[in-house]
C-alpha cells in the first residue's frame, strides 16, 4: 500500500494497532463534535491563490523562539508512544532531529526524559508539564527537563480533570502491565490524573518561572481574555489548543479560535496551533492566520504505529512536500 | 454492557421496550422535526472555556423557587412510567428523592398522587396539570396535590388539542388494559385528551390561582410575547417547552427559543427548560443561556426502563458527573 | 396499511403505480432541485406558537375570487389522471366537490372539460389553459369553459417550451394508446406541447381578457417584478408556482418566492401557492406569509391512484385534519 | 442506455475507460474539495425566471475576440485524449468544428499541432500553453501554433508545480508507451512537468506578446488582484480557472470567483470561465455572471469516450439543447 497522505497513515494504525490502544488515540471527549470539528473547520477555510510569482527558490525554515527548524511543524505532545511503536518516545525523538522540527515531549511518556534525550542528542525538544498536587514533583520534572537540555516548558492548561472519552471508560483503557509513565515513577502512582491540580490558576504561571530559566508556553488557550492573560503573567508562547478535542467538547475548533489568540496578542508572543492539520495546505493556512508553527498529535502517532521513527519521518516529510507545494501554487 | 451515557440508556430502551411503548415515548409530531432539532440545536452551541481557573471545589447545588435541590436537573412530567417499568411513577419518585432533585409528576401518570407521595415521603415534587373541561376535576386535583405537599403546580399550555404523532396513530396506542390514568379515574373516563378544555385561555391562570396557595409554573412557552403575558398574570416560573417536539412540530427547539424568554423576563421570574438535554454539557448551555434549571423526559424513562428506581438515578448522576467535569473544564 | 399522512399515499403511489407513470408525476426537470427544494423550504420555516388562546372552535373557509371553499387547500392543474385512476379526471372533480373545494382542471386532462363538469355538477372548478399557435383554438377552449360553468381562468406562464425531464426522456413517455387529451382532439393532434406558442407576450393577457367574462388568474409567477406585471395587466389572481419543479431547474421554492411576490402585490389581488404541500402545517405557513389558498399537486395524484375518488378525499380531510390541529396548536 | 446528459457520459466513461486513465482525468487535488465545489457552486445559484416574454426566437451565438462561434459552449484544454478515444486531439477538432465552436488544444496533447490542423481545416482553435525553462522550446511552439493558424494563446498560470493528485501517485500514472507528448518530442523529454518554470512572473507576459501577433489569454486567474494585473499587462482575456480542481485543492469554485474578475475587470477584456460546467443551466448562469463563453473540460473527454468525435459532438449538442432552453425558461 502506498503511504500518500495522512489519511493513509491513519487507515494503517486503525487496522494494525490494538483496538484498545487505537481508540484511547482516536478518542474524543462525549460526542467527538469538537474532535471532528477540528479538521472540518480546515476545510472550510479558502485559499485566494496568486499567479505568475516566481517560485522557484521557497525557505520553508522557519524559528520558533529563536531556534531554527527546517519547517513550521513540530510534534505535539501526546502520551504513551509505546501504544504505538515499542520504541515509543525514543523513536519519537529520533525522527523529529532527523527532520529536524521540534518535539514537545509529554509527561505522559511511557520513556524517560533521560532516554528520550539520550536516544536523540542535540534535537530541539521542550517539555509539555501539569503542575500536580504534590509541587515537588512538578518542580523536580522541570528542574530535570531543563539539565537534560529540554529548551522550553509547555504547560497545560485544559486538565484540570480529564475529559469524558466514552471508548477509553468502555474498554476501562489503562496502560499495559509492561508499560510505564516513567518519568513520574518516583513520586507518584502511575497513571492517576487525579495527581493533576485542579486549583491551579493564573499565579501559578509566575511560581513555575521561578523555578527555571526556562521559557515557559501555555497550552490550551481558546479565547482572546485568555491569550490576554497568558501575556500578562509573561508566558513567552501560547499553544492554541483544545487537546485534539479530548478534554471539553464542543469547543471552538483550534483553526477558528486561533483567530482571535492572534488579533489578541498582537505579536507581543509567539502563537502555535494544533489539532486538525491533516494536510500541508492546513499548515498554510494556520500561518496565513497568524501561527508561528504547527504541531501534530494523531499523525505523528499513526506514523510511528506505522513503522516507527521511519514512519513519522515518512508523515513529516509528505507534509513538508505538501506544504511548499501549496505555497508554490498559492503564490 | 457498560452504561457510559445518555445514549446508551436509550439504546437499551429500544432494544428491549415493547415496540409500542418505545414508538410512544420516541414519537414526535409530524415528520420529527423539532423532536430532533431540540438535540441538534445544543451541538451548534460553542463553549468559550477558560483556563487556569480554580476548580478544584464547585458547587453545584441551586434553589428553584427556594427550594435546594443536588443540582440543576429535574425531572419532566411524563406520562405512563408503568409502561418503562412495573411500578412506575413509584419508582421514579424514589429515584428524584435518592438523588435529592425535583420531580414533576404528571397528571397522566399510571399511579395516583398519593401512591407517588407515600413513595418516596419528602421528596421534593411539583404536580403536572391541564385545565380539563369539568372544571370541579381539575379543582379537585389541584386540592389533592396541595394536601399531599406537591410544591408547586405546573400548568401545561400546549396541549389544546393532541399532536399528531404518526406512529402513535399506526400502532392504534392506547394503555394496556391493566395500566390506567389512575388520578382522573374518579372524574374521567381513562386518557380521553379531548376531555381537555381548548378554551383555556390567560385569565383562567387567574382562576387557577383562585384555587390554591401553590405557586404556579407555566409550561409550554417559546416567544418572548407570552413570556411577557406570563409573567404579568403572577406566574413564578416558566418552563420553556415544546412538549419534546410532540405537540406542533416545526416550532424552534427549547435552547433557541430559551434565549428570547430569558431576555422577555428579565429575571423577574424562574426560566426552566426542557428537551433536547442528552448530555451534563447540555445543561451548562442551559444554564449559561438564563436557565435556572433542567428538565429531561426521555432520559428518565430510558433510565426507569433500563432498572427502575436505579436505572434512573444512574442516568442522574452520570448527567451530575458530566455536569460537574463541563464546569470544571469550562472554567 | 394505514394511511396517516401523505407521504404514505405517495410509497403506495410508487409501489403501485406503473413505473412510467410514477416517474412521469414524480419528474423534476434536470437535477429535481427544485421539485425538493420545494418540500425542504417549508421544512426549514419555524413557528412561533402562541399560547393559551381559545382554540375550542375554528373556522378554517375561505373565499378564493369570492367564493367560498370548505379549507384553504384546492386542487393544482396536472395532467393526464387516468394515469393514475381509470376514472381520471371525473374522479378528482368528485372529490373535490364532495370536499367543497376548487379543482382547477387542466387542458391536458384525460376527460373533456364537459365530462368533467358532468361529473359533478355545481363543484367550483377552474380552467388552466395555455396559449396555442393556433388562436382560435385556443379562443375554443375558452369558450367552452365558460358556458360549461368554470369560474375562473388559470394561464400557466412558465411553459413556452417543455422542461427537460431526464427520466420522460429515457422512458420514452407518451400516453398509452387507449388515453387522449380529449380536449384537444378536434383542434390538434395529440400531446404535442411545440403547439404551445413561445412568442406569447403580458399583451396576450389583454387578448384573453377579450374572449371571456371569467376572472383570469396567472400561474408561474417566481419575482416581483412579474407579479407587478401581472398586478397592471389586470388579472385577478397569482399562483405563484414553479409547475412542481419541472420547467426551469434551480429556480427558487415557491413558499421562497411567495414572501417577494405577496409584498409586490400589496392586497391588490389574490395570491395562491402551489408546490411542496405535505402536511397540514405546510398548508398554514403558506397562509401566514400571505397566501389566501395553496393547490395541491402530487399529493393529488397518490390520492387517486389509492383509491379514485375515495383516495383523493382522504388526502383532502387528512390535509384538513392537520391544518385544523396546527392553526390550534400555534394559537 | 440513453445518453440524455452530461452526467450519463460521465457513468459511460467511469465504466469503459481503464482505471489509469479514468483516475487521471477524474482526479483533483488532495482531497477534491475543489473538484467537486465547482459543481456544488452552480447548484447553489437560483434563477429568478420571467415570464411572457416572446422566446420564440433565440440566438444563442456568440462571438470571443471578434469570431463568432455557435454558442458560447467550448473546448478547455485537457492533455491526453488519446487516453479516452485513439485519435484522440484530432476527434476532438473534429467535434468542436462541426459543431462551430472553438477548441483549446493543450500543449500536452498525443496528437501533434500539426495533426491536429490537418484533421480539421478551417476550424477556431487557440493554443494553451506554459512558458518552459526553455525558453527557446516555448518560442517554438508559439510560433508553430501562430503558423498553423491558431488564433490565440492560452497561456496557464496555475501549475509552477504540478498539484497532488493521490491516485494519479497511487497507481503511478503515466503515459502508455504508445502515447506521446508529442508536440514536445524534439526540445524535451516527454511529460516531465519539471520542464515547466517556476520562476515565471508577469513580466514574461510581456516577452510572450513579443513572439507573437496572437491575442494573448490568460489562463488560472482566481482573484480581483490578479485579474487587474493581467488587464495592465495587455492580455486579451482572461479564464477563471481553477485547472478543475486539480491544482491547489480549497480554492473558490470558478463560479463564485467569476464574479470579482468580471467586477474588477469592468469589460475592459473578455472573461471566460471553466470547471464544474454539467448543464445547460449552468452555461446560462455562468453568463448571467458576465462570462462571454464558457469552456468544458472533462465532459468533453466524457463524449470523446463515448465514441469520439461523434460522442464529443453529443454533449456539446445536449449543453446546446439545454442551454437554448433554459434560455426560454427564464425568459
Amino acid at each position: 500500500m502506498a503511504m500518500v497522505c495522512l489519511s493513509d497513515f491513519e487507515a494503517y494504525a486503525k487496522k494494525y494497532l490494538p483496538k484498545i490502544a487505537w481508540d484511547y488515540f482516536a478518542a474524543g471527549a462525549d460526542d467527538c463534535t469538537t474532535r471532528d470539528e477540528n479538521i472540518l473547520a480546515y476545510k472550510r477555510i479558502r485559499f485566494r491563490p496568486r499567479m505568475l510569482r516566481d517560485v522557484s527558490v521557497m525557505d520553508i525554515r522557519t524559528k520558533i523562539l529563536g531556534t531554527e527548524i527546517s519547517f513550521p511543524v513540530g510534534i505535539a505532545p501526546t502520551g504513551f508512544h509505546q501504544l504505538a511503536w515499542p520504541d515509543g518516545e525514543k523513536s519519537t525523538a529520533k525522527a523529529a532531529r532527523a527532520m529536524n522540527t521540534c518535539y514537545i515531549a509529554s509527561t505522559y511518556s511511557t520513556c524517560t526524559l533521560e532516554e528520550i534525550s539520550a536516544a536523540a542528542p542535540g534535537g530541539l525538544r521542550w517539555f509539555q508539564l501539569y503542575i500536580h498536587r504534590n509541587r515537588a514533583a512538578s518542580q523536580q520534572l522541570v528542574q530535570r527537563a531543563e539539565a537534560l537540555g529540554f529548551q522550553a516548558l509547555v504547560l497545560t492548561t485544559d486538565v484540570p480533570y480529564t475529559g469524558k472519552r466514552r471508548d477509553d471508560v468502555r474498554n476501562g483503557f489503562r496502560l499495559p502491565p509492561h508499560m510505564k509513565v516513567k518519568n513520574l515513577e518516583k513520586a507518584f502512582e502511575v497513571c492517576k490524573m487525579s495527581l493533576l491540580d485542579p486549583s491551579v490558576t493564573w499565579n501559578d504561571i509566575y511560581w513555575l518561572q521561578s523555578l527555571t530559566r526556562l521559557p515557559v508556553i501555555i497550552k490550551g488557550i481558546l479565547t482572546r481574555e485568555d491569550a490576554e492573560l497568558a501575556v500578562r503573567h509573561g508566558v513567552q508562547g501560547i499553544i492554541v489548543s483544545n487537546h485534539g478535542g479530548r478534554q471539553l467538547d464542543e469547543v471552538p475548533a483550534t483553526i477558528d479560535a486561533l483567530v482571535e489568540v492572534v488579533e489578541a496578542v498582537r505579536g507581543r508572543v509567539e502563537v502555535y496551533v494544533d489539532g486538525g492539520i491533516r494536510k500541508g495546505s492546513d499548515v498554510l493556512k494556520a500561518l496565513a492566520l497568524g501561527a508561528k508553527c504547527v504541531f501534530i498529535g494523531r499523525p505523528a502517532l499513526w506514523g510511528l504505529a506505522y513503522k516507527g521513527e521511519d514512519g513519522l519521518q515518512d508523515v513529516l516529510r509528505i507534509l513538508q512536500d505538501e506544504f511548499r507545494l501549496s505555497m508554490a501554487l498559492a503564490g
